[in-house]
């Protein structure tokens, strides 16, 4: 039978995967995406990967960027240095007539979790990635939601504080710009008042990260936990207000920030009650962590064809 | 040919209307709500007046709340004094085997500008009901949205300023709280500083309503600007976040607000340029005043079998 393979395309590297009917990922290759080389130099040696895995059925793509409908022009993959690409022409040069499905990387992994992880046997999945932004994936009525115009789903660009904090899109106030990896190593970094972050921060040569924040918090640091409480809050406002207008099944938690568990989950199941509209009549939905991890990209890219329309 | 007939249900009268299969309104009838009447009792006299309106092949209604879904149970209507009513089930003692569909009003409202107002000819359109709350609707792909778990859509109730104003809803900072008529009503209330409001406000038994402020700032009320400003600004924040969640093709704005014309929907076309996720590349939706006013909600009422699957 031949193979249908996922493409998850990254910054630093392409992480391909062979995946089975029975969603599974039993052979993989990585291939590092170096931004000296041109579009057409990336898309070639990536191509090369991908016919070299033998009898290529299907292929499907997660790429970091939005994509124009129908066209699947990449707008911007900032990561890749790509502007307005024609990613399926070029593909097609190398893949003839192999089908090529394409999306953005976090409805990818929403997808793969969807079929394979923790939105399994549901109908709707919301699914937020807190990583360097945050990132998300929609399904709904068992179909990838693309927006009515199909340019895509971009929950982290939902202001939750008009006026807020400068995002890295250049909006105020976006869920991103306080509820990303990016923003917790901000506020850990600015909280000179904690000697415990301080000390961390400074054995990590000056470089903070979002674990740093979870471990001062085990460690009962306060200002930590002040901290968490406020990223907890405003996370919960955007979960809060993606479930008023999506009204999804469950909404999966993934990225970086998500590997810290009950101490981020069960305060954030707590909060969400008190920032979901009607939640006490028509209820919420259930918050659970991912569960594929990195393979979540993989392993939905290669299923993209059951899910686009 | 037997009848279509749609039902705009309000706290003080229903409206009733045969509508053709050209979606127009051909005969209509207003029946009063009399929140003293039972529920039976007031089904009873709804179902007298629908079905006096002769050969009636289907009924749709727009019902003032949250519904359950599938069973179409009416979870709270304030305006008219029902908490989880089994309408469908009351209903069908009196119409038999008439096909009934029921929704949300400000849906049936978004369905009937889809067919035969602002919407027409478009794939997915989100319509907003700036009222004495925020309402509004969905259309995605030519259907009805009605959230993932089917428990409806309720963009007024997105969070747009945490831990901003109480809104009616008993959450802090919804939409609601800052773009419904009625807050624009508290705001020029509490603007002692601008004589023009408080004259006209008083020469109205001291009640305000939303006209005013659109009054006061043709007549170059300085103050009257600035709280239409900041409306504005609000409004267009959350119209760029429903816009960079939902991507719908066009927004209408219905509601006795969106009668305020230019005024409101020069400057706020504007402003949402600078409120939603990458608009100079991806670009965003036409922002169009609805165009059926009260009719709407009949009209997509007796629709409604066209969009709900």
């Amino acid at each position: 039978m031949s193979k249908r393979i996922g493409v998850d395309l990254g910054g630093t590297t392409a992480k391909l995967g062979v995946v089975t009917e029975q969603n599974e990922i039993i052979e993989r290759k990585v291939i590092p995406t170096d931004k000296s080389l041109t579009f057409e130099e990336t898309i070639a040696v990536l191509s090369e990967g991908i016919l070299s895995m033998g009898d290529v059925g299907i292929v499907g793509f997660g790429v970091p960027s939005s994509l124009k409908p129908v066209s699947d022009i990449v707008i911007h993959a900032n990561n890749l240095g790509w502007k307005n690409k024609d990613l399926r022409g070029e593909l097609k040069k190398h893949l003839g007539n192999i089908p090529i499905f394409i999306a953005n990387d976090a409805d990818s992994a929403a997808v793969g979790e969807f079929f394979q992880g923790a939105g399994q046997g549901c109908q709707s999945m919301l699914m937020l990635t807190l990583g360097t932004g945050v990132g998300g994936g929609f399904i709904y009525q068992g179909r990838l939601y693309r927006g009515g115009n199909g340019c895509g789903f971009e929950p982290g660009h939902m202001i939750v504080q008009q006026d807020g904090v400068v995002c890295s899109c250049g909006l105020h106030g976006c869920l991103e710009a306080y509820c990303s990896a990016t923003a917790i190593i901000r506020e850990i970094t600015a909280c000179k008042k904690s000697l415990i972050l301080q000390d961390m921060i400074a054995e990590n040569d000056g470089k903070g990260n979002a674990r740093m924040l979870f471990d001062a918090v085990r460690q009962d640091d306060r200002y930590a936990k002040s901290i968490l409480e406020k990223y907890i809050h405003t996370l919960a406002i955007g979960i809060g207000s993606l479930t008023t207008i999506l009204r999804p099944e469950i909404v999966v938690i993934g990225g970086g920030v998500s590997g810290a568990g009950d101490l981020l989950f069960d305060p954030l199941r707590e909060e969400v009650k008190r920032t979901t509209f009607s939640y006490d009549v028509i209820g919420g939905a259930a918050i659970i962590p991912a569960a594929l991890g990195n393979d979540a990209g993989i392993i939905g890219a290669a299923l993209l064809d059951r899910v686009l329309i």
